[in-house]
């Protein structure tokens, strides 16, 4: 006999699809769910198709939006563009309220591991875009691991010859934490990059 | 601006409602939800509906059902009864295989500071099943708090005058554990109601 009616398994194993959702939280979102009101529920429901219908990528740049071309890049200055992995690097980055430039969303890093090369990634769509515009800066956002130096390192060496600035984020010891505790390749990269003051 | 879209930070709004759930881990949710097929999407979201329409409370027991009355009402012995605080409990019971009785759900401890009386339980009901059945044992499962003591306290001294035996799990020291780090309480509940071997 089955511990749980066919309804409420089913629900679970739906929540457990969702990243670092084991088997005992499922259940609990699954009961949260049951004591909700038919409305809520709906609403849930409804949130999730909803987000399947509207959300697009830009076509420009490639982070989601509502409409063909997001609202970054309708408003902003182009001149410098922020290049990152995912579109949720980009959320991180708009949080800060600092940068005012335009962003292109790779959708991914090179990674020969997985089989995936610079054609997999939105390499061509940002040369098509620095050809087409006037850009003076490139900020390589990727994150600081191999598989985004690598692909920092291979957009730079492209962009080099078409004249565009290319700047990487810098790496160092996170701000606020203590030299003793901090990982040694992160310290010993922050011994070989450090400045004068 | 907003950092998010509308349709995501209404998904990650709907997602942080879960127990448990943070803005980052919602977010995590929301972005895994963009990132299924739409029939994938499709799915959580009829998981959720169907739960809602399919799922609702055995008319005897209280335990979540499909049918008028639950499957383990229909199919199992009615001379023991296995009182819990919810639908959950049954749940950890059953994954034991070793109980063949049935269960009252009671939806609730009786609990003075929120306002939950025996009225507001589902202790009426259970004495109208032991009314009309022969039942032999009345198990009390509710937590060993103070609000679940108080209630099986409460439910005992209602069925001892009609003669039904009335039990309660044992409580001490969790099988595997250690003395030294048991907590306060435990250790000494344990120590009283210490048993000779």
């Amino acid at each position: 006999m089955q511990v749980f009616i066919e309804p409420i398994g089913k629900l679970i194993n739906e929540f457990s699809k969702l990243p670092g959702v084991g088997k005992k939280s499922a259940q609990r979102y699954a009961y949260k769910i049951i004591s909700m009101s038919d409305s809520e529920a709906q609403e849930f429901a409804s949130a999730i198709l909803n987000v399947k219908k509207k959300v697009h990528y830009c076509k420009v740049c490639g982070n989601f939006t509502e409409n063909e071309v997001c609202q970054i890049c309708k408003q902003r200055d182009g001149k410098t563009i922020c290049v990152v992995k995912e579109p949720k690097d980009v959320i991180a980055l708009e949080k800060l309220h600092e940068y005012k430039g335009v962003y292109h969303v790779l959708h991914g890093v090179i990674n020969p591991m997985e089989g995936i090369g610079p054609n997999d990634i939105r390499i061509r769509e940002l040369l098509a875009r620095i050809s087409e515009s006037e850009v003076e800066e490139v900020i390589l956002a990727t994150n600081p691991d191999v598989e985004g130096d690598a692909t920092a390192m291979y957009i730079a060496k492209l962009l080099k010859p078409l004249g565009v600035k290319c700047t990487r984020l810098s790496r160092g010891i996170p701000i606020g934490s203590e030299i003793e505790y901090t990982d040694d390749v992160t310290l010993s990269r922050a011994f070989l990059e450090r400045k004068e003051v």
